[in-house]
């Protein structure tokens, strides 16, 4: 199966554009938990599930503190519990191919990441490695939502001022992607920070899967960012939010605390966008 | 002590422009070895270290084969063996702030790496976490040996014709690098398949180090990288060479042949820049 059809199994059967980050920051755990990283992402997990469109684990806390081991389990435990959710490794990897073929190993067949974000500042030879895995997703940077993501992404490129975060959005819906060859693996970065940059992306890419990281629990930005992103069947994305539901309680609860915040900025979300009519919890519920 | 006197250290101490990459693919180990990554490196840095400017581990073949603790292992070895060699992780992490604060962590605390190489995609509040270790390097992409390397970083920007790869080597020299602050912390990326690119970011940066990747055995690549890299002095690059080195020999005294082409490859580089009058070698050869 495609990237992008699992994912949109998901979106379907949980109703949900709700993508929930794992980035897990032990200092911040409840103290019962005494630092297990897995045990914690994986009671998030446990307790978001059937409201995510998909988990995204970032694997930088986990290398900080030599937990790959943890990070190896938890995407097993994801994939073995809930496994119509599909796991975004957040790698944000870019080299040359043959290093990036070895890049790839590492996140689809050591951690089986059903997809990974990928730089793209090295163009197009460094992104065919990662493409080489048919049923596998490589989401790429396009707009960050940091405030230095202007530095290189908004710069105006030739005559026609274009910028170059569009012309990412233009060689991964085209140039790089010939006669759609890689139909249903490629998706892009986008930051909810920037909504007028967001419908631009979208206009470019079509029914493109569109990462979204930087939502929080304001409806305001939720508003903006679904309106500007979603696709003309209100789906498409998968809007990211992390600290807002991993540490929504800091003690014995923090899972049902977790669990309260993603349903209400999944509710949130769903408020801007058509009805799912395909969702079980519709004709169901 | 700085990242660049650690280096320029090295590169009078064993008057050598030569970064010896360690890529281990165990497919091409001798095969008494029987796979060991650590031991494989290990022998191969002692037989080059008075040969070499710096090492380059790439984590992207370790973490390909679950062998983070072999690359711990591998640079607490040249630390304690080679001290005056720095170590560069080769990694191009590239994410934001609270992010790259974790990269930070694994590569500096966990690794104890003396400079990495990171990507700029993301802007300058993505490259600050790491400058908060003011005696590691930070060495950035800017223009990159793959073919691909062009479609992002030759890009022309605005009316002036300036590629974003001399925009890049701009802002790491003066921008994001207010009144010198990050003296000593900061390098750039830029690929011997260039030279007169390279000469072009030379120009920009001054005596900033350089990062080579792309150099093989051949002698006319090696001059033309030389004599458009290198600064008034006739230093200023790590040269990389990675495959030709380590895959030199496939027997038994493999760390012996690569202990040949890096000899080789050493005075390849230095027949093309202004005798090191500081040199031990020098003084007492």
């Amino acid at each position: 199966m495609k990237f992008t059809e699992l994912l949109a199994g998901a979106w379907a059967r949980n109703d949900s554009l709700l993508c929930v980050g794992l980035d897990p920051d032990p200092a911040k755990f409840p103290a019962h938990l005494k630092g297990d990283i897995f045990r914690f992402c994986a009671e998030i997990a446990d307790a978001t599930a059937d409201l995510a469109c998909a988990f995204k684990p970032q694997i930088a806390y986990f290398a900080a503190r030599r937990a790959e081991d943890q990070l190896e389990a938890l995407i097993a435990h994801i994939h073995a519990r809930h496994p119509g959710v599909p796991v975004i490794l957040d790698a944000k990897r870019g080299d040359i191919g043959s290093t990036a073929e070895q890049y790839a190993i590492e996140a689809f067949e050591r951690y089986r990441a059903d997809a990974v974000t990928v730089n793209p500042y090295l163009g197009r030879d460094s992104i065919e490695p990662w493409l080489a895995y048919p049923d596998k997703g490589v989401i790429l940077l396009c707009r960050t939502s940091n405030p230095g993501g202007s530095d290189i992404q908004f710069l105006k490129v030739g005559s026609g001022g274009t910028a170059v975060y569009e012309l990412i959005a233009e060689k991964v819906a085209k140039e790089w992607n010939p006669d759609n060859k890689y139909a249903g693996q490629l998706g892009l970065v986008v930051g909810a920070t920037f909504p007028a940059e967001l419908a631009r992306v979208r206009a470019i890419v079509g029914d493109l899967p569109l990462l979204v990281p930087g939502i929080g629990a304001q409806g305001g930005d939720i508003e903006a960012t679904v309106r500007a992103g979603k696709t003309a069947a209100g789906a498409g994305l998968m809007m990211s939010s992390s600290r807002a539901i991993l540490y929504a309680g800091r003690d014995e609860n923090f899972a049902a605390a977790a669990r309260k915040v993603a349903l209400e900025t999944r509710a949130a979300i769903n408020r801007y966008r058509p009805k799912n009519i395909n969702s079980p919890a519709d004709s169901f519920g």
